[in-house]
């Protein structure tokens, strides 16, 4: 690595507080002028989707996660003030709540169970821990974001005897998303348990006139906060699903927002060098060749950030990763992603980063400020994060010397405006990269499938337990698949009646030595 | 799918509560006759190292993890005896805590601290999340798994006011790990500061006779437990590394010893089909091409299982992931795992895993178990868990419609005997897979070059320092390189610059408008 190359490959922005250096990314002098074309193509896109082009054709929507915080830009004056209202409403219900002016049952509220999954957790997990503190933070952050019975009662357990000062927030966009579903009935359960009134502690974050909205004003909860069909769940964290945590948490919403715009607006520059979503998208396609050959690890040196990998996880697979193009040929794209934390992670994997399979490139995030306050000393002249910074380097080039690649992110702090910066910079560098390979980053097409097979499994499952109930005697699962007919296929009973006898509550009984597939199920008492 | 393959490709062993579904991994049926001769092979290959063979060749020593489940295999007495006697101290030291005999200044012990990294966090991190409860722990878990002083603050801060009823376990095979030793210095001048003696709250989980045992020595700790050579720190969870948090929690150890014993005793079965851990390892060969060509994703669908893929992140990946196989041919070894949990995950990147880039094959862990008590009902016969194995079922197969492989393990319940059986059932997948591959699964010489290259930045930062402080003018990074010579490269000096001028406390400060790299150094007081 020569001085110069360096030089040449560190762009420093000194409005963000941000660095990115792409020196240690092997590409050839020819290869950035090559991609001057297809970035101006993707600049373009962007620009229209800026101004309200419907950027995700297949569902119709526009694309607006940009205008959430620079609202000027947004197409319609009716949007323009939906988004200041429901940002003055939140601040508003925040200063309510911190003010003790709106109570739980027992007193002030102390916790906030969010109840959501994927865009709609993991954004606020991301903030919670990136910017969170045990003493400061005004309310404690507890997350359902599943639909596992045994992790929501764990939850539970530790809001033990706390209900009455914990604040429920139920966020779902399409409000029928039904692990949220779930763990909404699963806190109503427990919240009537100790005769506490839900409603009067329960928030909804929805869009309008949804199953969950509607809900709501049925049953009188305490307030409703908008979602807006132009922001997809996993841009969602600075709109109502994550500024209402962190708000509540005590985070600076302004600093968030200002960050994410300052970002914003530098990637906006039409000119690759200057830009640094830009850097990372061309970045992206020399390092996969413009079609995922390699995997994006994540490696952020600071604690606070060791949720930014899961959070990119969702933000970049779910956005690239598509079977067809717009031009609707089967290209099968995306990149995986994965990582979680240095040093941390030179004693579980980088063995194999430098040694092994050399199949990723990394994303390193240093962050020049170590803490706040009076470090203290370990050794000499140096203090942990001396520590913290000499693996970093250290590790950065004993990839290099082994050809393995990296860009490096340099931050200046971790705090509500980069934050905000990190968010908008990974965003926009999705959308142009999506541009460059030429897909829509903004729907979700596949994961339907997996949930209308759910839906059917579901079903049969329904019949399984009412055929089990009118049968006088034991049935194996061959019996049950060739009563049932055409789509109990066997095995999916197998899987279902399994489950079934393994939940004694469930009352079904498994009987049977032997071969596994000769095992009869039986009903023992009226099933649950 | 035919019910056909299904049942032939499905291994239930009812003595370990598990089962083993490789029916949707796609190899042809000559694939298993195949692998007969070299799976005989490494059944050899690991009934030597069992026996005390020299297993680990580059650093000359025995690798006996399944030794510690079972010490009557061990090759020495005195290794048999080193076993037993150190269980029964950390089972009389669990009881002398819980029982309250052993007290910290404030009174009885409520929390633990546990300083370590890698392999000496990770087992004990994927334990208490596993098995650990708000409510029944009878000591509650903190980490200190990095050397972040940020993050060590963070977690000093949850322990706020504690202190005095804190045990601290440092946790460290060599005794010189520097992120462990930094964290047990801000852990002392922690305690120190609230007035506590640190020695009367700390243990030492190391190597006799190691940097750290002879501190220990000197200070007076409370205790010291022994490490071996012959455990390697990623397959020490069932040694003192992790026996001893977990006792300390009121984990039952005999569950945790008698899960892996169980699945040792299994997996010792020179018959592939009857051994899950040879089944795993000849489906990673297939996936992968036996050269790690595909990513491994691991996706329980269990909150409680959350962390096990960072926990076999590190096992894979470090054991694996290898430069050269055992004939010193250059191979670039390994297998990526990532994943995290279901059905979380489907809304994070089951999106890419369907339809995009097809470079990874899955695995998912099926608990039949929904939970303890009684389940509530979510919607007409269904619970929560319903729901959860209905979109397992369904991913599973939107993803086999769409040609993306995937094995199903499934256990009957989260429980010490299941973790202990998934932790050995790994370990032994590993180390069979490393035969099929010709690799030493049990060093990790890539992991040196980064440490010395972070000792050698130390050092020239050190160097920084002082000629900063004997520099009677500002510097920029090109004078400050030139006047100390070789080793001090330009972009080294300016990372290691940037970093004492971004913080404060250092008393560096940093100069100078226009061009990034004209700026200048100098010292403003006694540097710290």
């Amino acid at each position: 690595m020569s001085w110069n190359r360096f030089k040449t490959h560190f762009s420093h922005f000194p409005e963000l507080g941000l660095s990115v250096d792409i020196s240690r990314m092997n590409f050839p002098d020819q290869f950035l002028p090559s991609m001057e074309e297809p970035m101006q193509k993707a600049f373009s896109a962007m620009e229209e989707l800026e101004k309200g082009a419907i950027a995700n054709p297949d569902e119709d929507r526009m694309v607006g996660h940009y205008w959430l915080r620079n609202p000027d830009l947004a197409p319609s004056q009716e949007i323009r003030d939906a988004i200041r209202q429901n940002l003055q409403d939140i601040k508003t219900f925040v200063v309510n709540i911190h003010g003790g002016h709106l109570e739980g049952a027992s007193g002030p509220f102390a916790h906030l169970l969010l109840i959501g999954i994927g865009g709609s957790a993991l954004g606020p997990q991301l903030v919670n821990q990136a910017l969170g503190h045990p003493q400061r933070d005004k309310i404690r952050i507890h997350f359902f974001d599943n639909t596992d019975p045994d992790g929501m009662q764990t939850t539970l357990a530790a809001l033990n005897g706390q209900l009455g000062r914990t604040l429920c927030v139920v966020v779902s966009k399409s409000g029928s998303t039904p692990e949220t579903r779930n763990g909404m009935i699963e806190a109503q359960a427990a919240y009537a348990t100790v005769g506490l009134d839900f409603a009067r502690h329960a928030i909804a974050v929805t869009g309008e006139g949804s199953k969950l909205d509607q809900l709501a004003v049925e049953q009188g909860w305490l307030r409703r906060f908008p979602m807006w069909d132009w922001v997809g769940g996993r841009t969602s964290e600075l709109a109502g699903v994550g500024l209402l945590p962190a708000g509540l948490q005590g985070i600076d919403l302004g600093g968030l927002l200002d960050g994410a715009a300052a970002m914003d607006e530098v990637t906006r520059r039409r000119d690759t060098q200057r830009n640094p979503a830009a850097l990372l998208a061309v970045m992206w396609f020399y390092a996969t060749n413009g079609r995922g050959d390699k995997d994006m690890v994540i490696l952020p040196y600071k604690d606070r950030l060791a949720l930014f990998s899961k959070y990119l996880q969702q933000l970049i697979m779910e956005s690239l990763g598509k079977e067809q193009d717009l031009d609707g040929q089967t290209v099968n794209q995306g990149i995986a992603v994965y990582g979680n934390k240095g040093s941390t992670d030179q004693h579980a994997y980088i063995q194999q980063l430098r040694e092994g399979v050399n199949n990723f490139f990394v994303t390193f995030i240093e962050v020049l400020r170590d803490q706040v306050g009076e470090p203290a000393l370990v050794e000499d002249n140096f203090t942990s994060g001396d520590f913290l910074q000499g693996f970093f380097l250290g590790t950065r080039s004993a990839l290099h010397d082994n050809g393995r690649e990296s860009i490096t992110l340099t931050i200046d702090e971790v705090s509500p405006t980069s934050v905000g910066m990190l968010i908008a910079l990974y965003e926009r560098a999705v959308g142009l990269y999506a541009s460059l390979v030429n897909i829509n980053a903004y729907h979700q097409p596949g994961v339907e499938a997996g949930k209308k097979a759910a839906a059917t499994i579901l079903g049969l499952k329904g019949r399984i337990i009412e055929h089990l109930q009118s049968s006088t005697t034991p049935l194996t699962v061959e019996q049950i698949s060739a009563q049932l007919g055409e789509q109990a296929n066997p095995e999916l009973v197998f899987k279902l009646v399994e489950h079934l006898a393994a939940n004694p509550k469930r009352g079904i009984a498994k009987e049977g030595k032997g071969d596994t597939f000769d095992a009869t199920y039986r009903i023992l008492v009226q099933a649950k």
